[in-house]
């Protein structure tokens, strides 16, 4: 029953540019939202196995960043302050320190970038290759970072690249653990740095995501990350963790790498840093590589004062104590025991991903996305990764309620085994 | 008398980037805004001419817009929707249409790119590359287009470029018209382009701002726009009208363009087009070009939720009827004679601009970056802007009350005047 | 009478690339050559007014440079020496620096690059980008430099860059003197590479030729080259005077540039280096800009020994006195008259170049090639060369006897008359 | 006693580049050389088993080159004709024709280039893109193509790459066979190219040398190259054969690749094609692909004329039956036998190569370029190769007599024995 056509979508099909995509698979018009269920404008509601592709780790509308920000407006709180100093930028930058860096070990600083993923590589990008006075960036297989022309060139996904319209420059790609099977990863790309015959230019940075979103929730061992950071520091290079969509609690850390022994140079933050899904990202660098000139990278929207806001109450509110972290650990079991089930219904299906950011590897798109398809028919939104889409992926909400959780993940494995009997039906034909 | 390190503002110089800039020159702390007033919070208030770069042309805090926002926060609208189909999406495109492509005779479609001005002109680029199936875009000297790698091969300012920390490739840079004195800049484009053997390869596109805000308020003439969209058509280009500063009102009509009798292909909008400073922007592209395929060119935060909102909210109150142009239009008038009055004080100072984007080059950077400081202990906000900072920018909010503009224009004369008077001093001794 | 299908070349058309280009304007198989004329294999024989594109200026098979060629062969004299010390090359660096440097006044050093100009000018533009650690080389439109990727860059014509199958990076195109017709050029790239917010990055090089061969044969005056040798050293770049196919007496001295008071850092040489058309080229740089490690640039053919022995002949035979330089100076004067006669005849003519590297712009490429076609005809080896083949160029041997030279002129005349006759009768019907 | 200041070699410190290096190694004056031998100024003859890098596969002044270009130049042969039609380069094309082409089966045409390597590589990287439209190209690990822009970004050498002053594009760099020890280089290849999301853009071409001359002496199994082929043709990408150091016999065969069971679609050639080191160099390709324009990809000195007579002259006498090749065969034998000498007495040496191409990797570049040195000084001309040089690398004429060929070889193992005692010695004090 696809809507695209009919009445109430007809103004995106007539003004809205053929880019747009989530719509496609979601045909309904959605009208509010809050904990982990929407609500479409027939009153249908929804619950969110996708939460904003990470984006809303809390949730949606969480009430008290929601009073927040309403406090916030009714007073005259700055909507718009460029990057000039603020009480809301200061108020965030506190709980930022006392919450997340000081408990943590860190002493890094916060570069507001412009309020996207994209932007905050980026930053980084520029940032690596002006301190080390190199181009070269190693990026991996089946990474995503972003769609402008710089964080594009690290981006695996070759329709993404092709939208850039010409060659991108300035990559090396290197195999993520685990793309080549029982291949040595770390060996090959040691080998390949090692040799200085290998062509390989000596590289500014290493960009990698500890956990790969996009890519088919494919998530690095602590050991080779630590690999990672041992080749970059041994080659010169900085080690940039992109923890856009697997920082903010995702993985059952704020960080994606907490438990992993690395320190990260450079740490590109999006996605959930608001809290509330507003846009809002920040690029973490170590202070000695604060080199930056005064604008040296700007950006109109850099620091949203009304992201500060709930930003701030997010932090306060769910990292001040470990109770957060352990109930993300809970609800993480569970889900491994959910794919768990819809795995053992498919052959050669493979579990993937880590803390509430797991999937399922069905071996097909087309049957991922059936899964997809009928799981929202039965009145769940969730989506595929992965560079053939086969990854059916679970990014629910960390602050889910167990019922709802337990709720969209019985409609997963319906949808899972409605999918799998149409198609044991067709290939028994 | 600078606060830099004084204790309210230490967490700024201890956690934020060095890459901070606009904080420096205007050294207090914001708590809040209203109209064309912002209030630091010691209570001191500020006429603000700069007005987030001219994204918030509509002035801080519009109480329609408030009220909208704050209506939908409380009713759990969506804050986060990716770019799934909303009613709040909804609402702004069936507004933009009416309000703003219908009586311009326009059928641009709307790609809602990720919320910044450099990821609309990223996309722009990329667009433009994908439809000629050519790399080289002509970009122009002094313009300003954004800092992810895309759109910053595109921009002129050394030092910008510089932070890329490698070089930059795609574009061909012309010299925008008045950059060379006398020289007809339009007849050298058209004889580079038109000489086979002149090594300019044949162009994607031209990008072009019709006023540069940040390159000096340089604005173009309708002859020379209407040159530059002939040779683009000659020469099989695109023609990218980079509207983000100066379009939504702020030379006195929606577009900035709009009376001078072009047609541009791809219009990247951002600043202002959320109405009350939030992070959004949009690429406009004729329906035609809208080759995209799903998600070609993607971005978490793409359709800022609340931003359609407040967009709507704006486009409805300020765009229904020509009120709004004929206000601005008085206040642009106002504007010219008083900036007269700055350059009759300075040798050889020339105005720049048009409408409520004008400006006065005073010939150093020096000077007009004095005058700015001056304005500041006077409780004003402005801001320079230029290849040398050399020209003193107004960009006040389009809204501003008559009486509140008129003490700022004063504020500014003084400045002006002392700034000076303590020149002249320093040359005598 | 076109023979390209008949059996003697059928192995051509059977077995050589279709990039093969001037044997389709010759279309006779030559099997000899000496002095001044080319014999094919039916015994006709023709005046060379191409002299391998200036690679000839001393005529072919120069007796005394046979000689010593077979001279050399006979006693089992080396042939491949790769970069080996041979007393060939001792005796041709001896007489290099005998002859032309210390005359001049000159205390470059000399560089073996791989024996094609490409080759040379590809050498000047890493030297240059090295020594300078800045990537953008300044070329000029209608300037042509080679084929390979890195010169290819730097060369204008819109069909051969199309050849290198992708974008060509690391060049900013400025006009050459004279190709905007009154715009002062120089002016215009002052006022470019001034502005800082242009867009242009600060260059490692300008690469120029002192007069534009394949361009057309536009010759720089003294007073433009003096602007650019200024601006090079105003913004730290080096000074590449590309003499490849104007050097080496073509234009009347050993180097083009010689009475234009500029010091150029960098002289890539090739053409007639070797004084007997074999392949062989150079770099000339200034000896503190000889920062090259060993091997750093190499090639297997850099440093061709039969080309030492022939050139060391040339430049004792011809450079050891101005004698040769008179002669060359007499020849230009009545070359000029000649081609006045020409361009007497087509209406807005244009006589172009110096030196014996003068010709007429007959203001088409059709009519130009019909020239050179009824030229051949007639017994006479002549091309053309612009953007658009408009000029009729001689570049006779510097040697040809005045007899021939005035026979030759004579057809060249008579061939204008002919095809002029044929396109006005043409247009009269 | 190194000579380098001395009074003979004074000219070449005082005027050649420091780019010069194998003038370093074999610090004397060579004057004259005769089949496998040359000889210096002081009358010392030593034996080649360098040959201009495998450009004197015949050896030096073979007496029937000799006495055809002799013959040629007195009758006043032409020694330049651009690519005209000549007698000479008819005779080349029939001799390459029947000699070459045809008993292989092979229907490739020849297309002239520069005459370098490089340049011949250049043609072939412009042609790949030009056909497929793509700009990336697969190059190996230890790879060597010449160092123009094009080429040298395909070669792996860092030194050599950074010569370049400026990033490299167009590339992607894969593990050539066993250069990772146990990985399947093929397999990795191939799972880099099959995952759409690897970041790996689709190819223009695979370059790739069969034997890795300057690399190291790797020779490629015909398993992988058949691999590398059918990855080529699987991804719809051309495989361009670089045979430019092991052509032309190097290996026993003419092509290095004859018994491989592949079909190269373009084919780099230089070095040894004129058969008597001239400079000379030609793309072979299959006439499908011959896209090229006329002059599209030219050149001053493309087709060689002298080297049109003397390739003619190879191509008869050693191409003419398999009699040279069952010599080639038997000389191998006796090279690998002498070379297994040598790496006895080196823990861990490991012989490389195949045919005449064969060397020891003795573990170090000190210990290799000592072994040189002391065969240099008992009269044996030979070098290394290899990432750290630590490759002794046999290069003999092809034609060497047996005697010279066996006093070469004791001389070489003689000189290893020496080193590793001087080594040994300096181990154990």
């Amino acid at each position: 029953m696809p809507k695209d056509n009919s009445v109430p979508t007809s103004i995106f099909v007539r003004r809205e540019s053929e880019a747009r995509s989530y719509c496609r698979s979601f045909d309904t018009v959605f009208s509010s939202a809050s904990g982990s269920e929407m609500t479409d404008e027939d009153g249908r509601t929804y619950i969110d196995f996708l939460a904003g592709c990470s984006s809303l780790n809390y949730g949606h509308n969480d009430p008290d960043m929601k009073q927040a920000l309403v406090d916030h407006v009714m007073a005259d709180g700055i909507a718009h302050g460029l990057d000039m100093y603020t009480t809301q930028k200061q108020a965030f930058l506190e709980a930022f320190e006392e919450k997340i860096l000081k408990p943590r070990g860190m002493d890094h600083k916060v570069m507001m970038t412009g309020p996207t993923g994209t932007n905050a590589v980026e930053a980084a990008m520029k940032l690596a290759r002006k301190v080390t006075g190199r181009t070269n960036i190693i990026a991996f297989t089946n990474g995503f970072h972003g769609m402008t022309m710089g964080a594009l060139a690290a981006t695996g996904n070759a329709g993404k690249r092709a939208g850039g319209g010409m060659a991108l420059h300035g990559i090396t790609r290197m195999p993520y653990e685990g793309s080549l099977g029982d291949v040595d990863t770390l060996a090959f790309i040691e080998a390949m740095l090692d040799n200085s015959s290998s062509g390989i230019d000596a590289p500014a940075a290493f960009l990698v995501e500890p956990v790969q979103g996009e890519g088919g929730l494919n998530a690095a061992s602590a050991e080779w990350l630590q690999g990672i950071a041992r080749l970059a520091k041994k080659h010169g290079a900085l080690l940039i963790a992109d923890d856009i969509q697997a920082g903010i609690g995702r993985t059952g850390t704020f960080f994606s790498f907490e438990e992993m022994d690395i320190e990260p140079d450079l740490i590109p933050l999006a996605k959930s840093l608001s809290g509330m899904g507003l846009p809002f990202a920040a690029l973490l660098l170590k202070p000695e590589l604060d080199i930056w000139k005064p604008a040296e990278h700007n950006g109109t929207f850099r620091g949203n004062t009304h992201a500060f806001v709930t930003a701030r109450v997010a932090l306060e509110k769910f990292w001040s104590d470990d109770s957060f972290q352990r109930k993300i650990a809970a609800k993480s079991v569970a889900l491994t025991t959910a794919l768990g089930q819809v795995a053992d219904m498919v052959d050669g299906a493979q579990l993937k991903g880590r803390g509430m950011m797991q999937g399922v590897d069905v071996g097909s798109g087309e049957l991922a996305s059936d899964i997809c398809a009928r799981a929202f028919d039965k009145g769940l939104i969730i989506e595929t990764s992965g560079a053939e889409d086969e990854v059916v992926k679970v990014l629910a909400p960390l602050t889910t309620p167990d019922a709802v959780f337990a709720k969209g993940l019985n409609i997963l494995i319906d949808a899972a085994r409605d999918a799998l009997a149409a198609h044991t039906s067709i290939a028994a034909e």
